[in-house]
């Protein structure tokens, strides 16, 4: 169970602790995780994170450049599924907008809420407006391109008559709600994932004006 | 300019660069503030906030416990303001609740986007869970209550025919946007901001069910 997702073959007696199944590095990613939304990103440490995955913080270097990598990573796992959702949605031309955009909507709350940790708050951590989140900020600026292509393609948006602006502030409206989803979820976790993740899209639908 | 605002009677020359006019307890919080958002609670030490101020890091004990009371007083402040409206708006029992829950959510923008500084992002530090937060947890909780209040009380509630989880979730979603728009005002801070907070409560209202 150990060795495939290794990247080079160290020794497996570097694990401190019983083996989860987990190839180190996402073991790695995992801990981070916890410690970064648990703890908090200023506060942990690279080591506490080699601790908590149970491993040798020279093996947590052999893998990751330092704590700002880990973060890099983290976020971009975020958006690299809705972004890949996006670019299938966004081909599928031949049905209609409305349905594609709740579609995109649903799918990017199940993704945001899906995990075991809170990652989504991260974004609002100011290092991410650092030079190594650029990847990262344009993903995710990719994903919000297709919120707003798909939004531009309704027949809402039609009504706007080819007011940029209106369509960049109500794109901004819908986008916001999906990521302030964040937020909400926190509030109450317990609630089934899959009705919370439809009443948004729904909820989506009705800020870009379109009655179904 | 200086005395007025201090607790006790510190000599003047605590002052280490020169006077911004403020009382030192603002110049403080104000120092966190900026720091907090743009380098990073965690990354924060109080020192770094006593000499952003331009006082001793012995006159920034005098005012405040620590880093963590703060972050417990920036909170706070994010919330008060929007806190005193909501008890204000709740009172006008003769206007119909559509108004009132509209102008909430305006006054509510205004306020989370109007600082200098994006303070609402500090909402999802994990540190904000402990207890000295507690607090800020329940004004927070109010507040969402006096949405609530609100909400339930406009014909399009009463569609949903007394079902209290339908209401809960509508209401998440509207204080959901509201709170989101810390991520999307930061996209485009420079947007005029009444225009954003009355597009915001338009967004509100629609979620909610309401034609206007």
């Amino acid at each position: 169970m150990n060795g495939p997702g290794r990247r080079v073959g160290r020794p497996r007696a570097d694990r401190l602790r019983p083996d989860s199944g987990r190839p180190p590095r996402d073991e790695i990613l995992c801990a981070a995780a916890e410690l970064f939304t648990v703890r908090g990103y200023g506060s942990t440490t690279t080591r506490a994170v080699a601790e908590r995955a149970g491993l040798r913080q020279a093996t947590m270097y052999h893998y990751f450049t330092g704590k700002e990598q880990l973060l890099v990573e983290l976020l971009e796992s975020t958006v690299a599924p809705s972004l890949r959702a996006a670019r299938r949605i966004l081909a599928e031309a031949e049905r209609p907008a409305e349905d594609r955009l709740w579609e995109l909507c649903r799918a990017d709350v199940l993704q945001l809420c899906g995990g075991p940790y809170n990652l989504g708050a991260l974004y609002l951590l100011p290092e991410v407006r650092g030079e190594r989140f650029l990847r990262f900020r344009r993903m995710r600026g990719e994903l919000k391109d297709s919120y707003r292509a798909l939004l531009g393609a309704t027949g809402a948006a039609a009504e706007l008559g080819g007011d940029a602006q209106a369509l960049a502030l109500r794109n901004d409206l819908v986008f916001g709600l999906i990521e302030g989803v964040i937020l909400i979820h926190r509030s109450n976790p317990h609630r089934p994932l899959e009705t919370f993740a439809e009443a948004t899209a729904d909820a989506a639908l009705r800020i870009a004006g379109i009655r179904r």
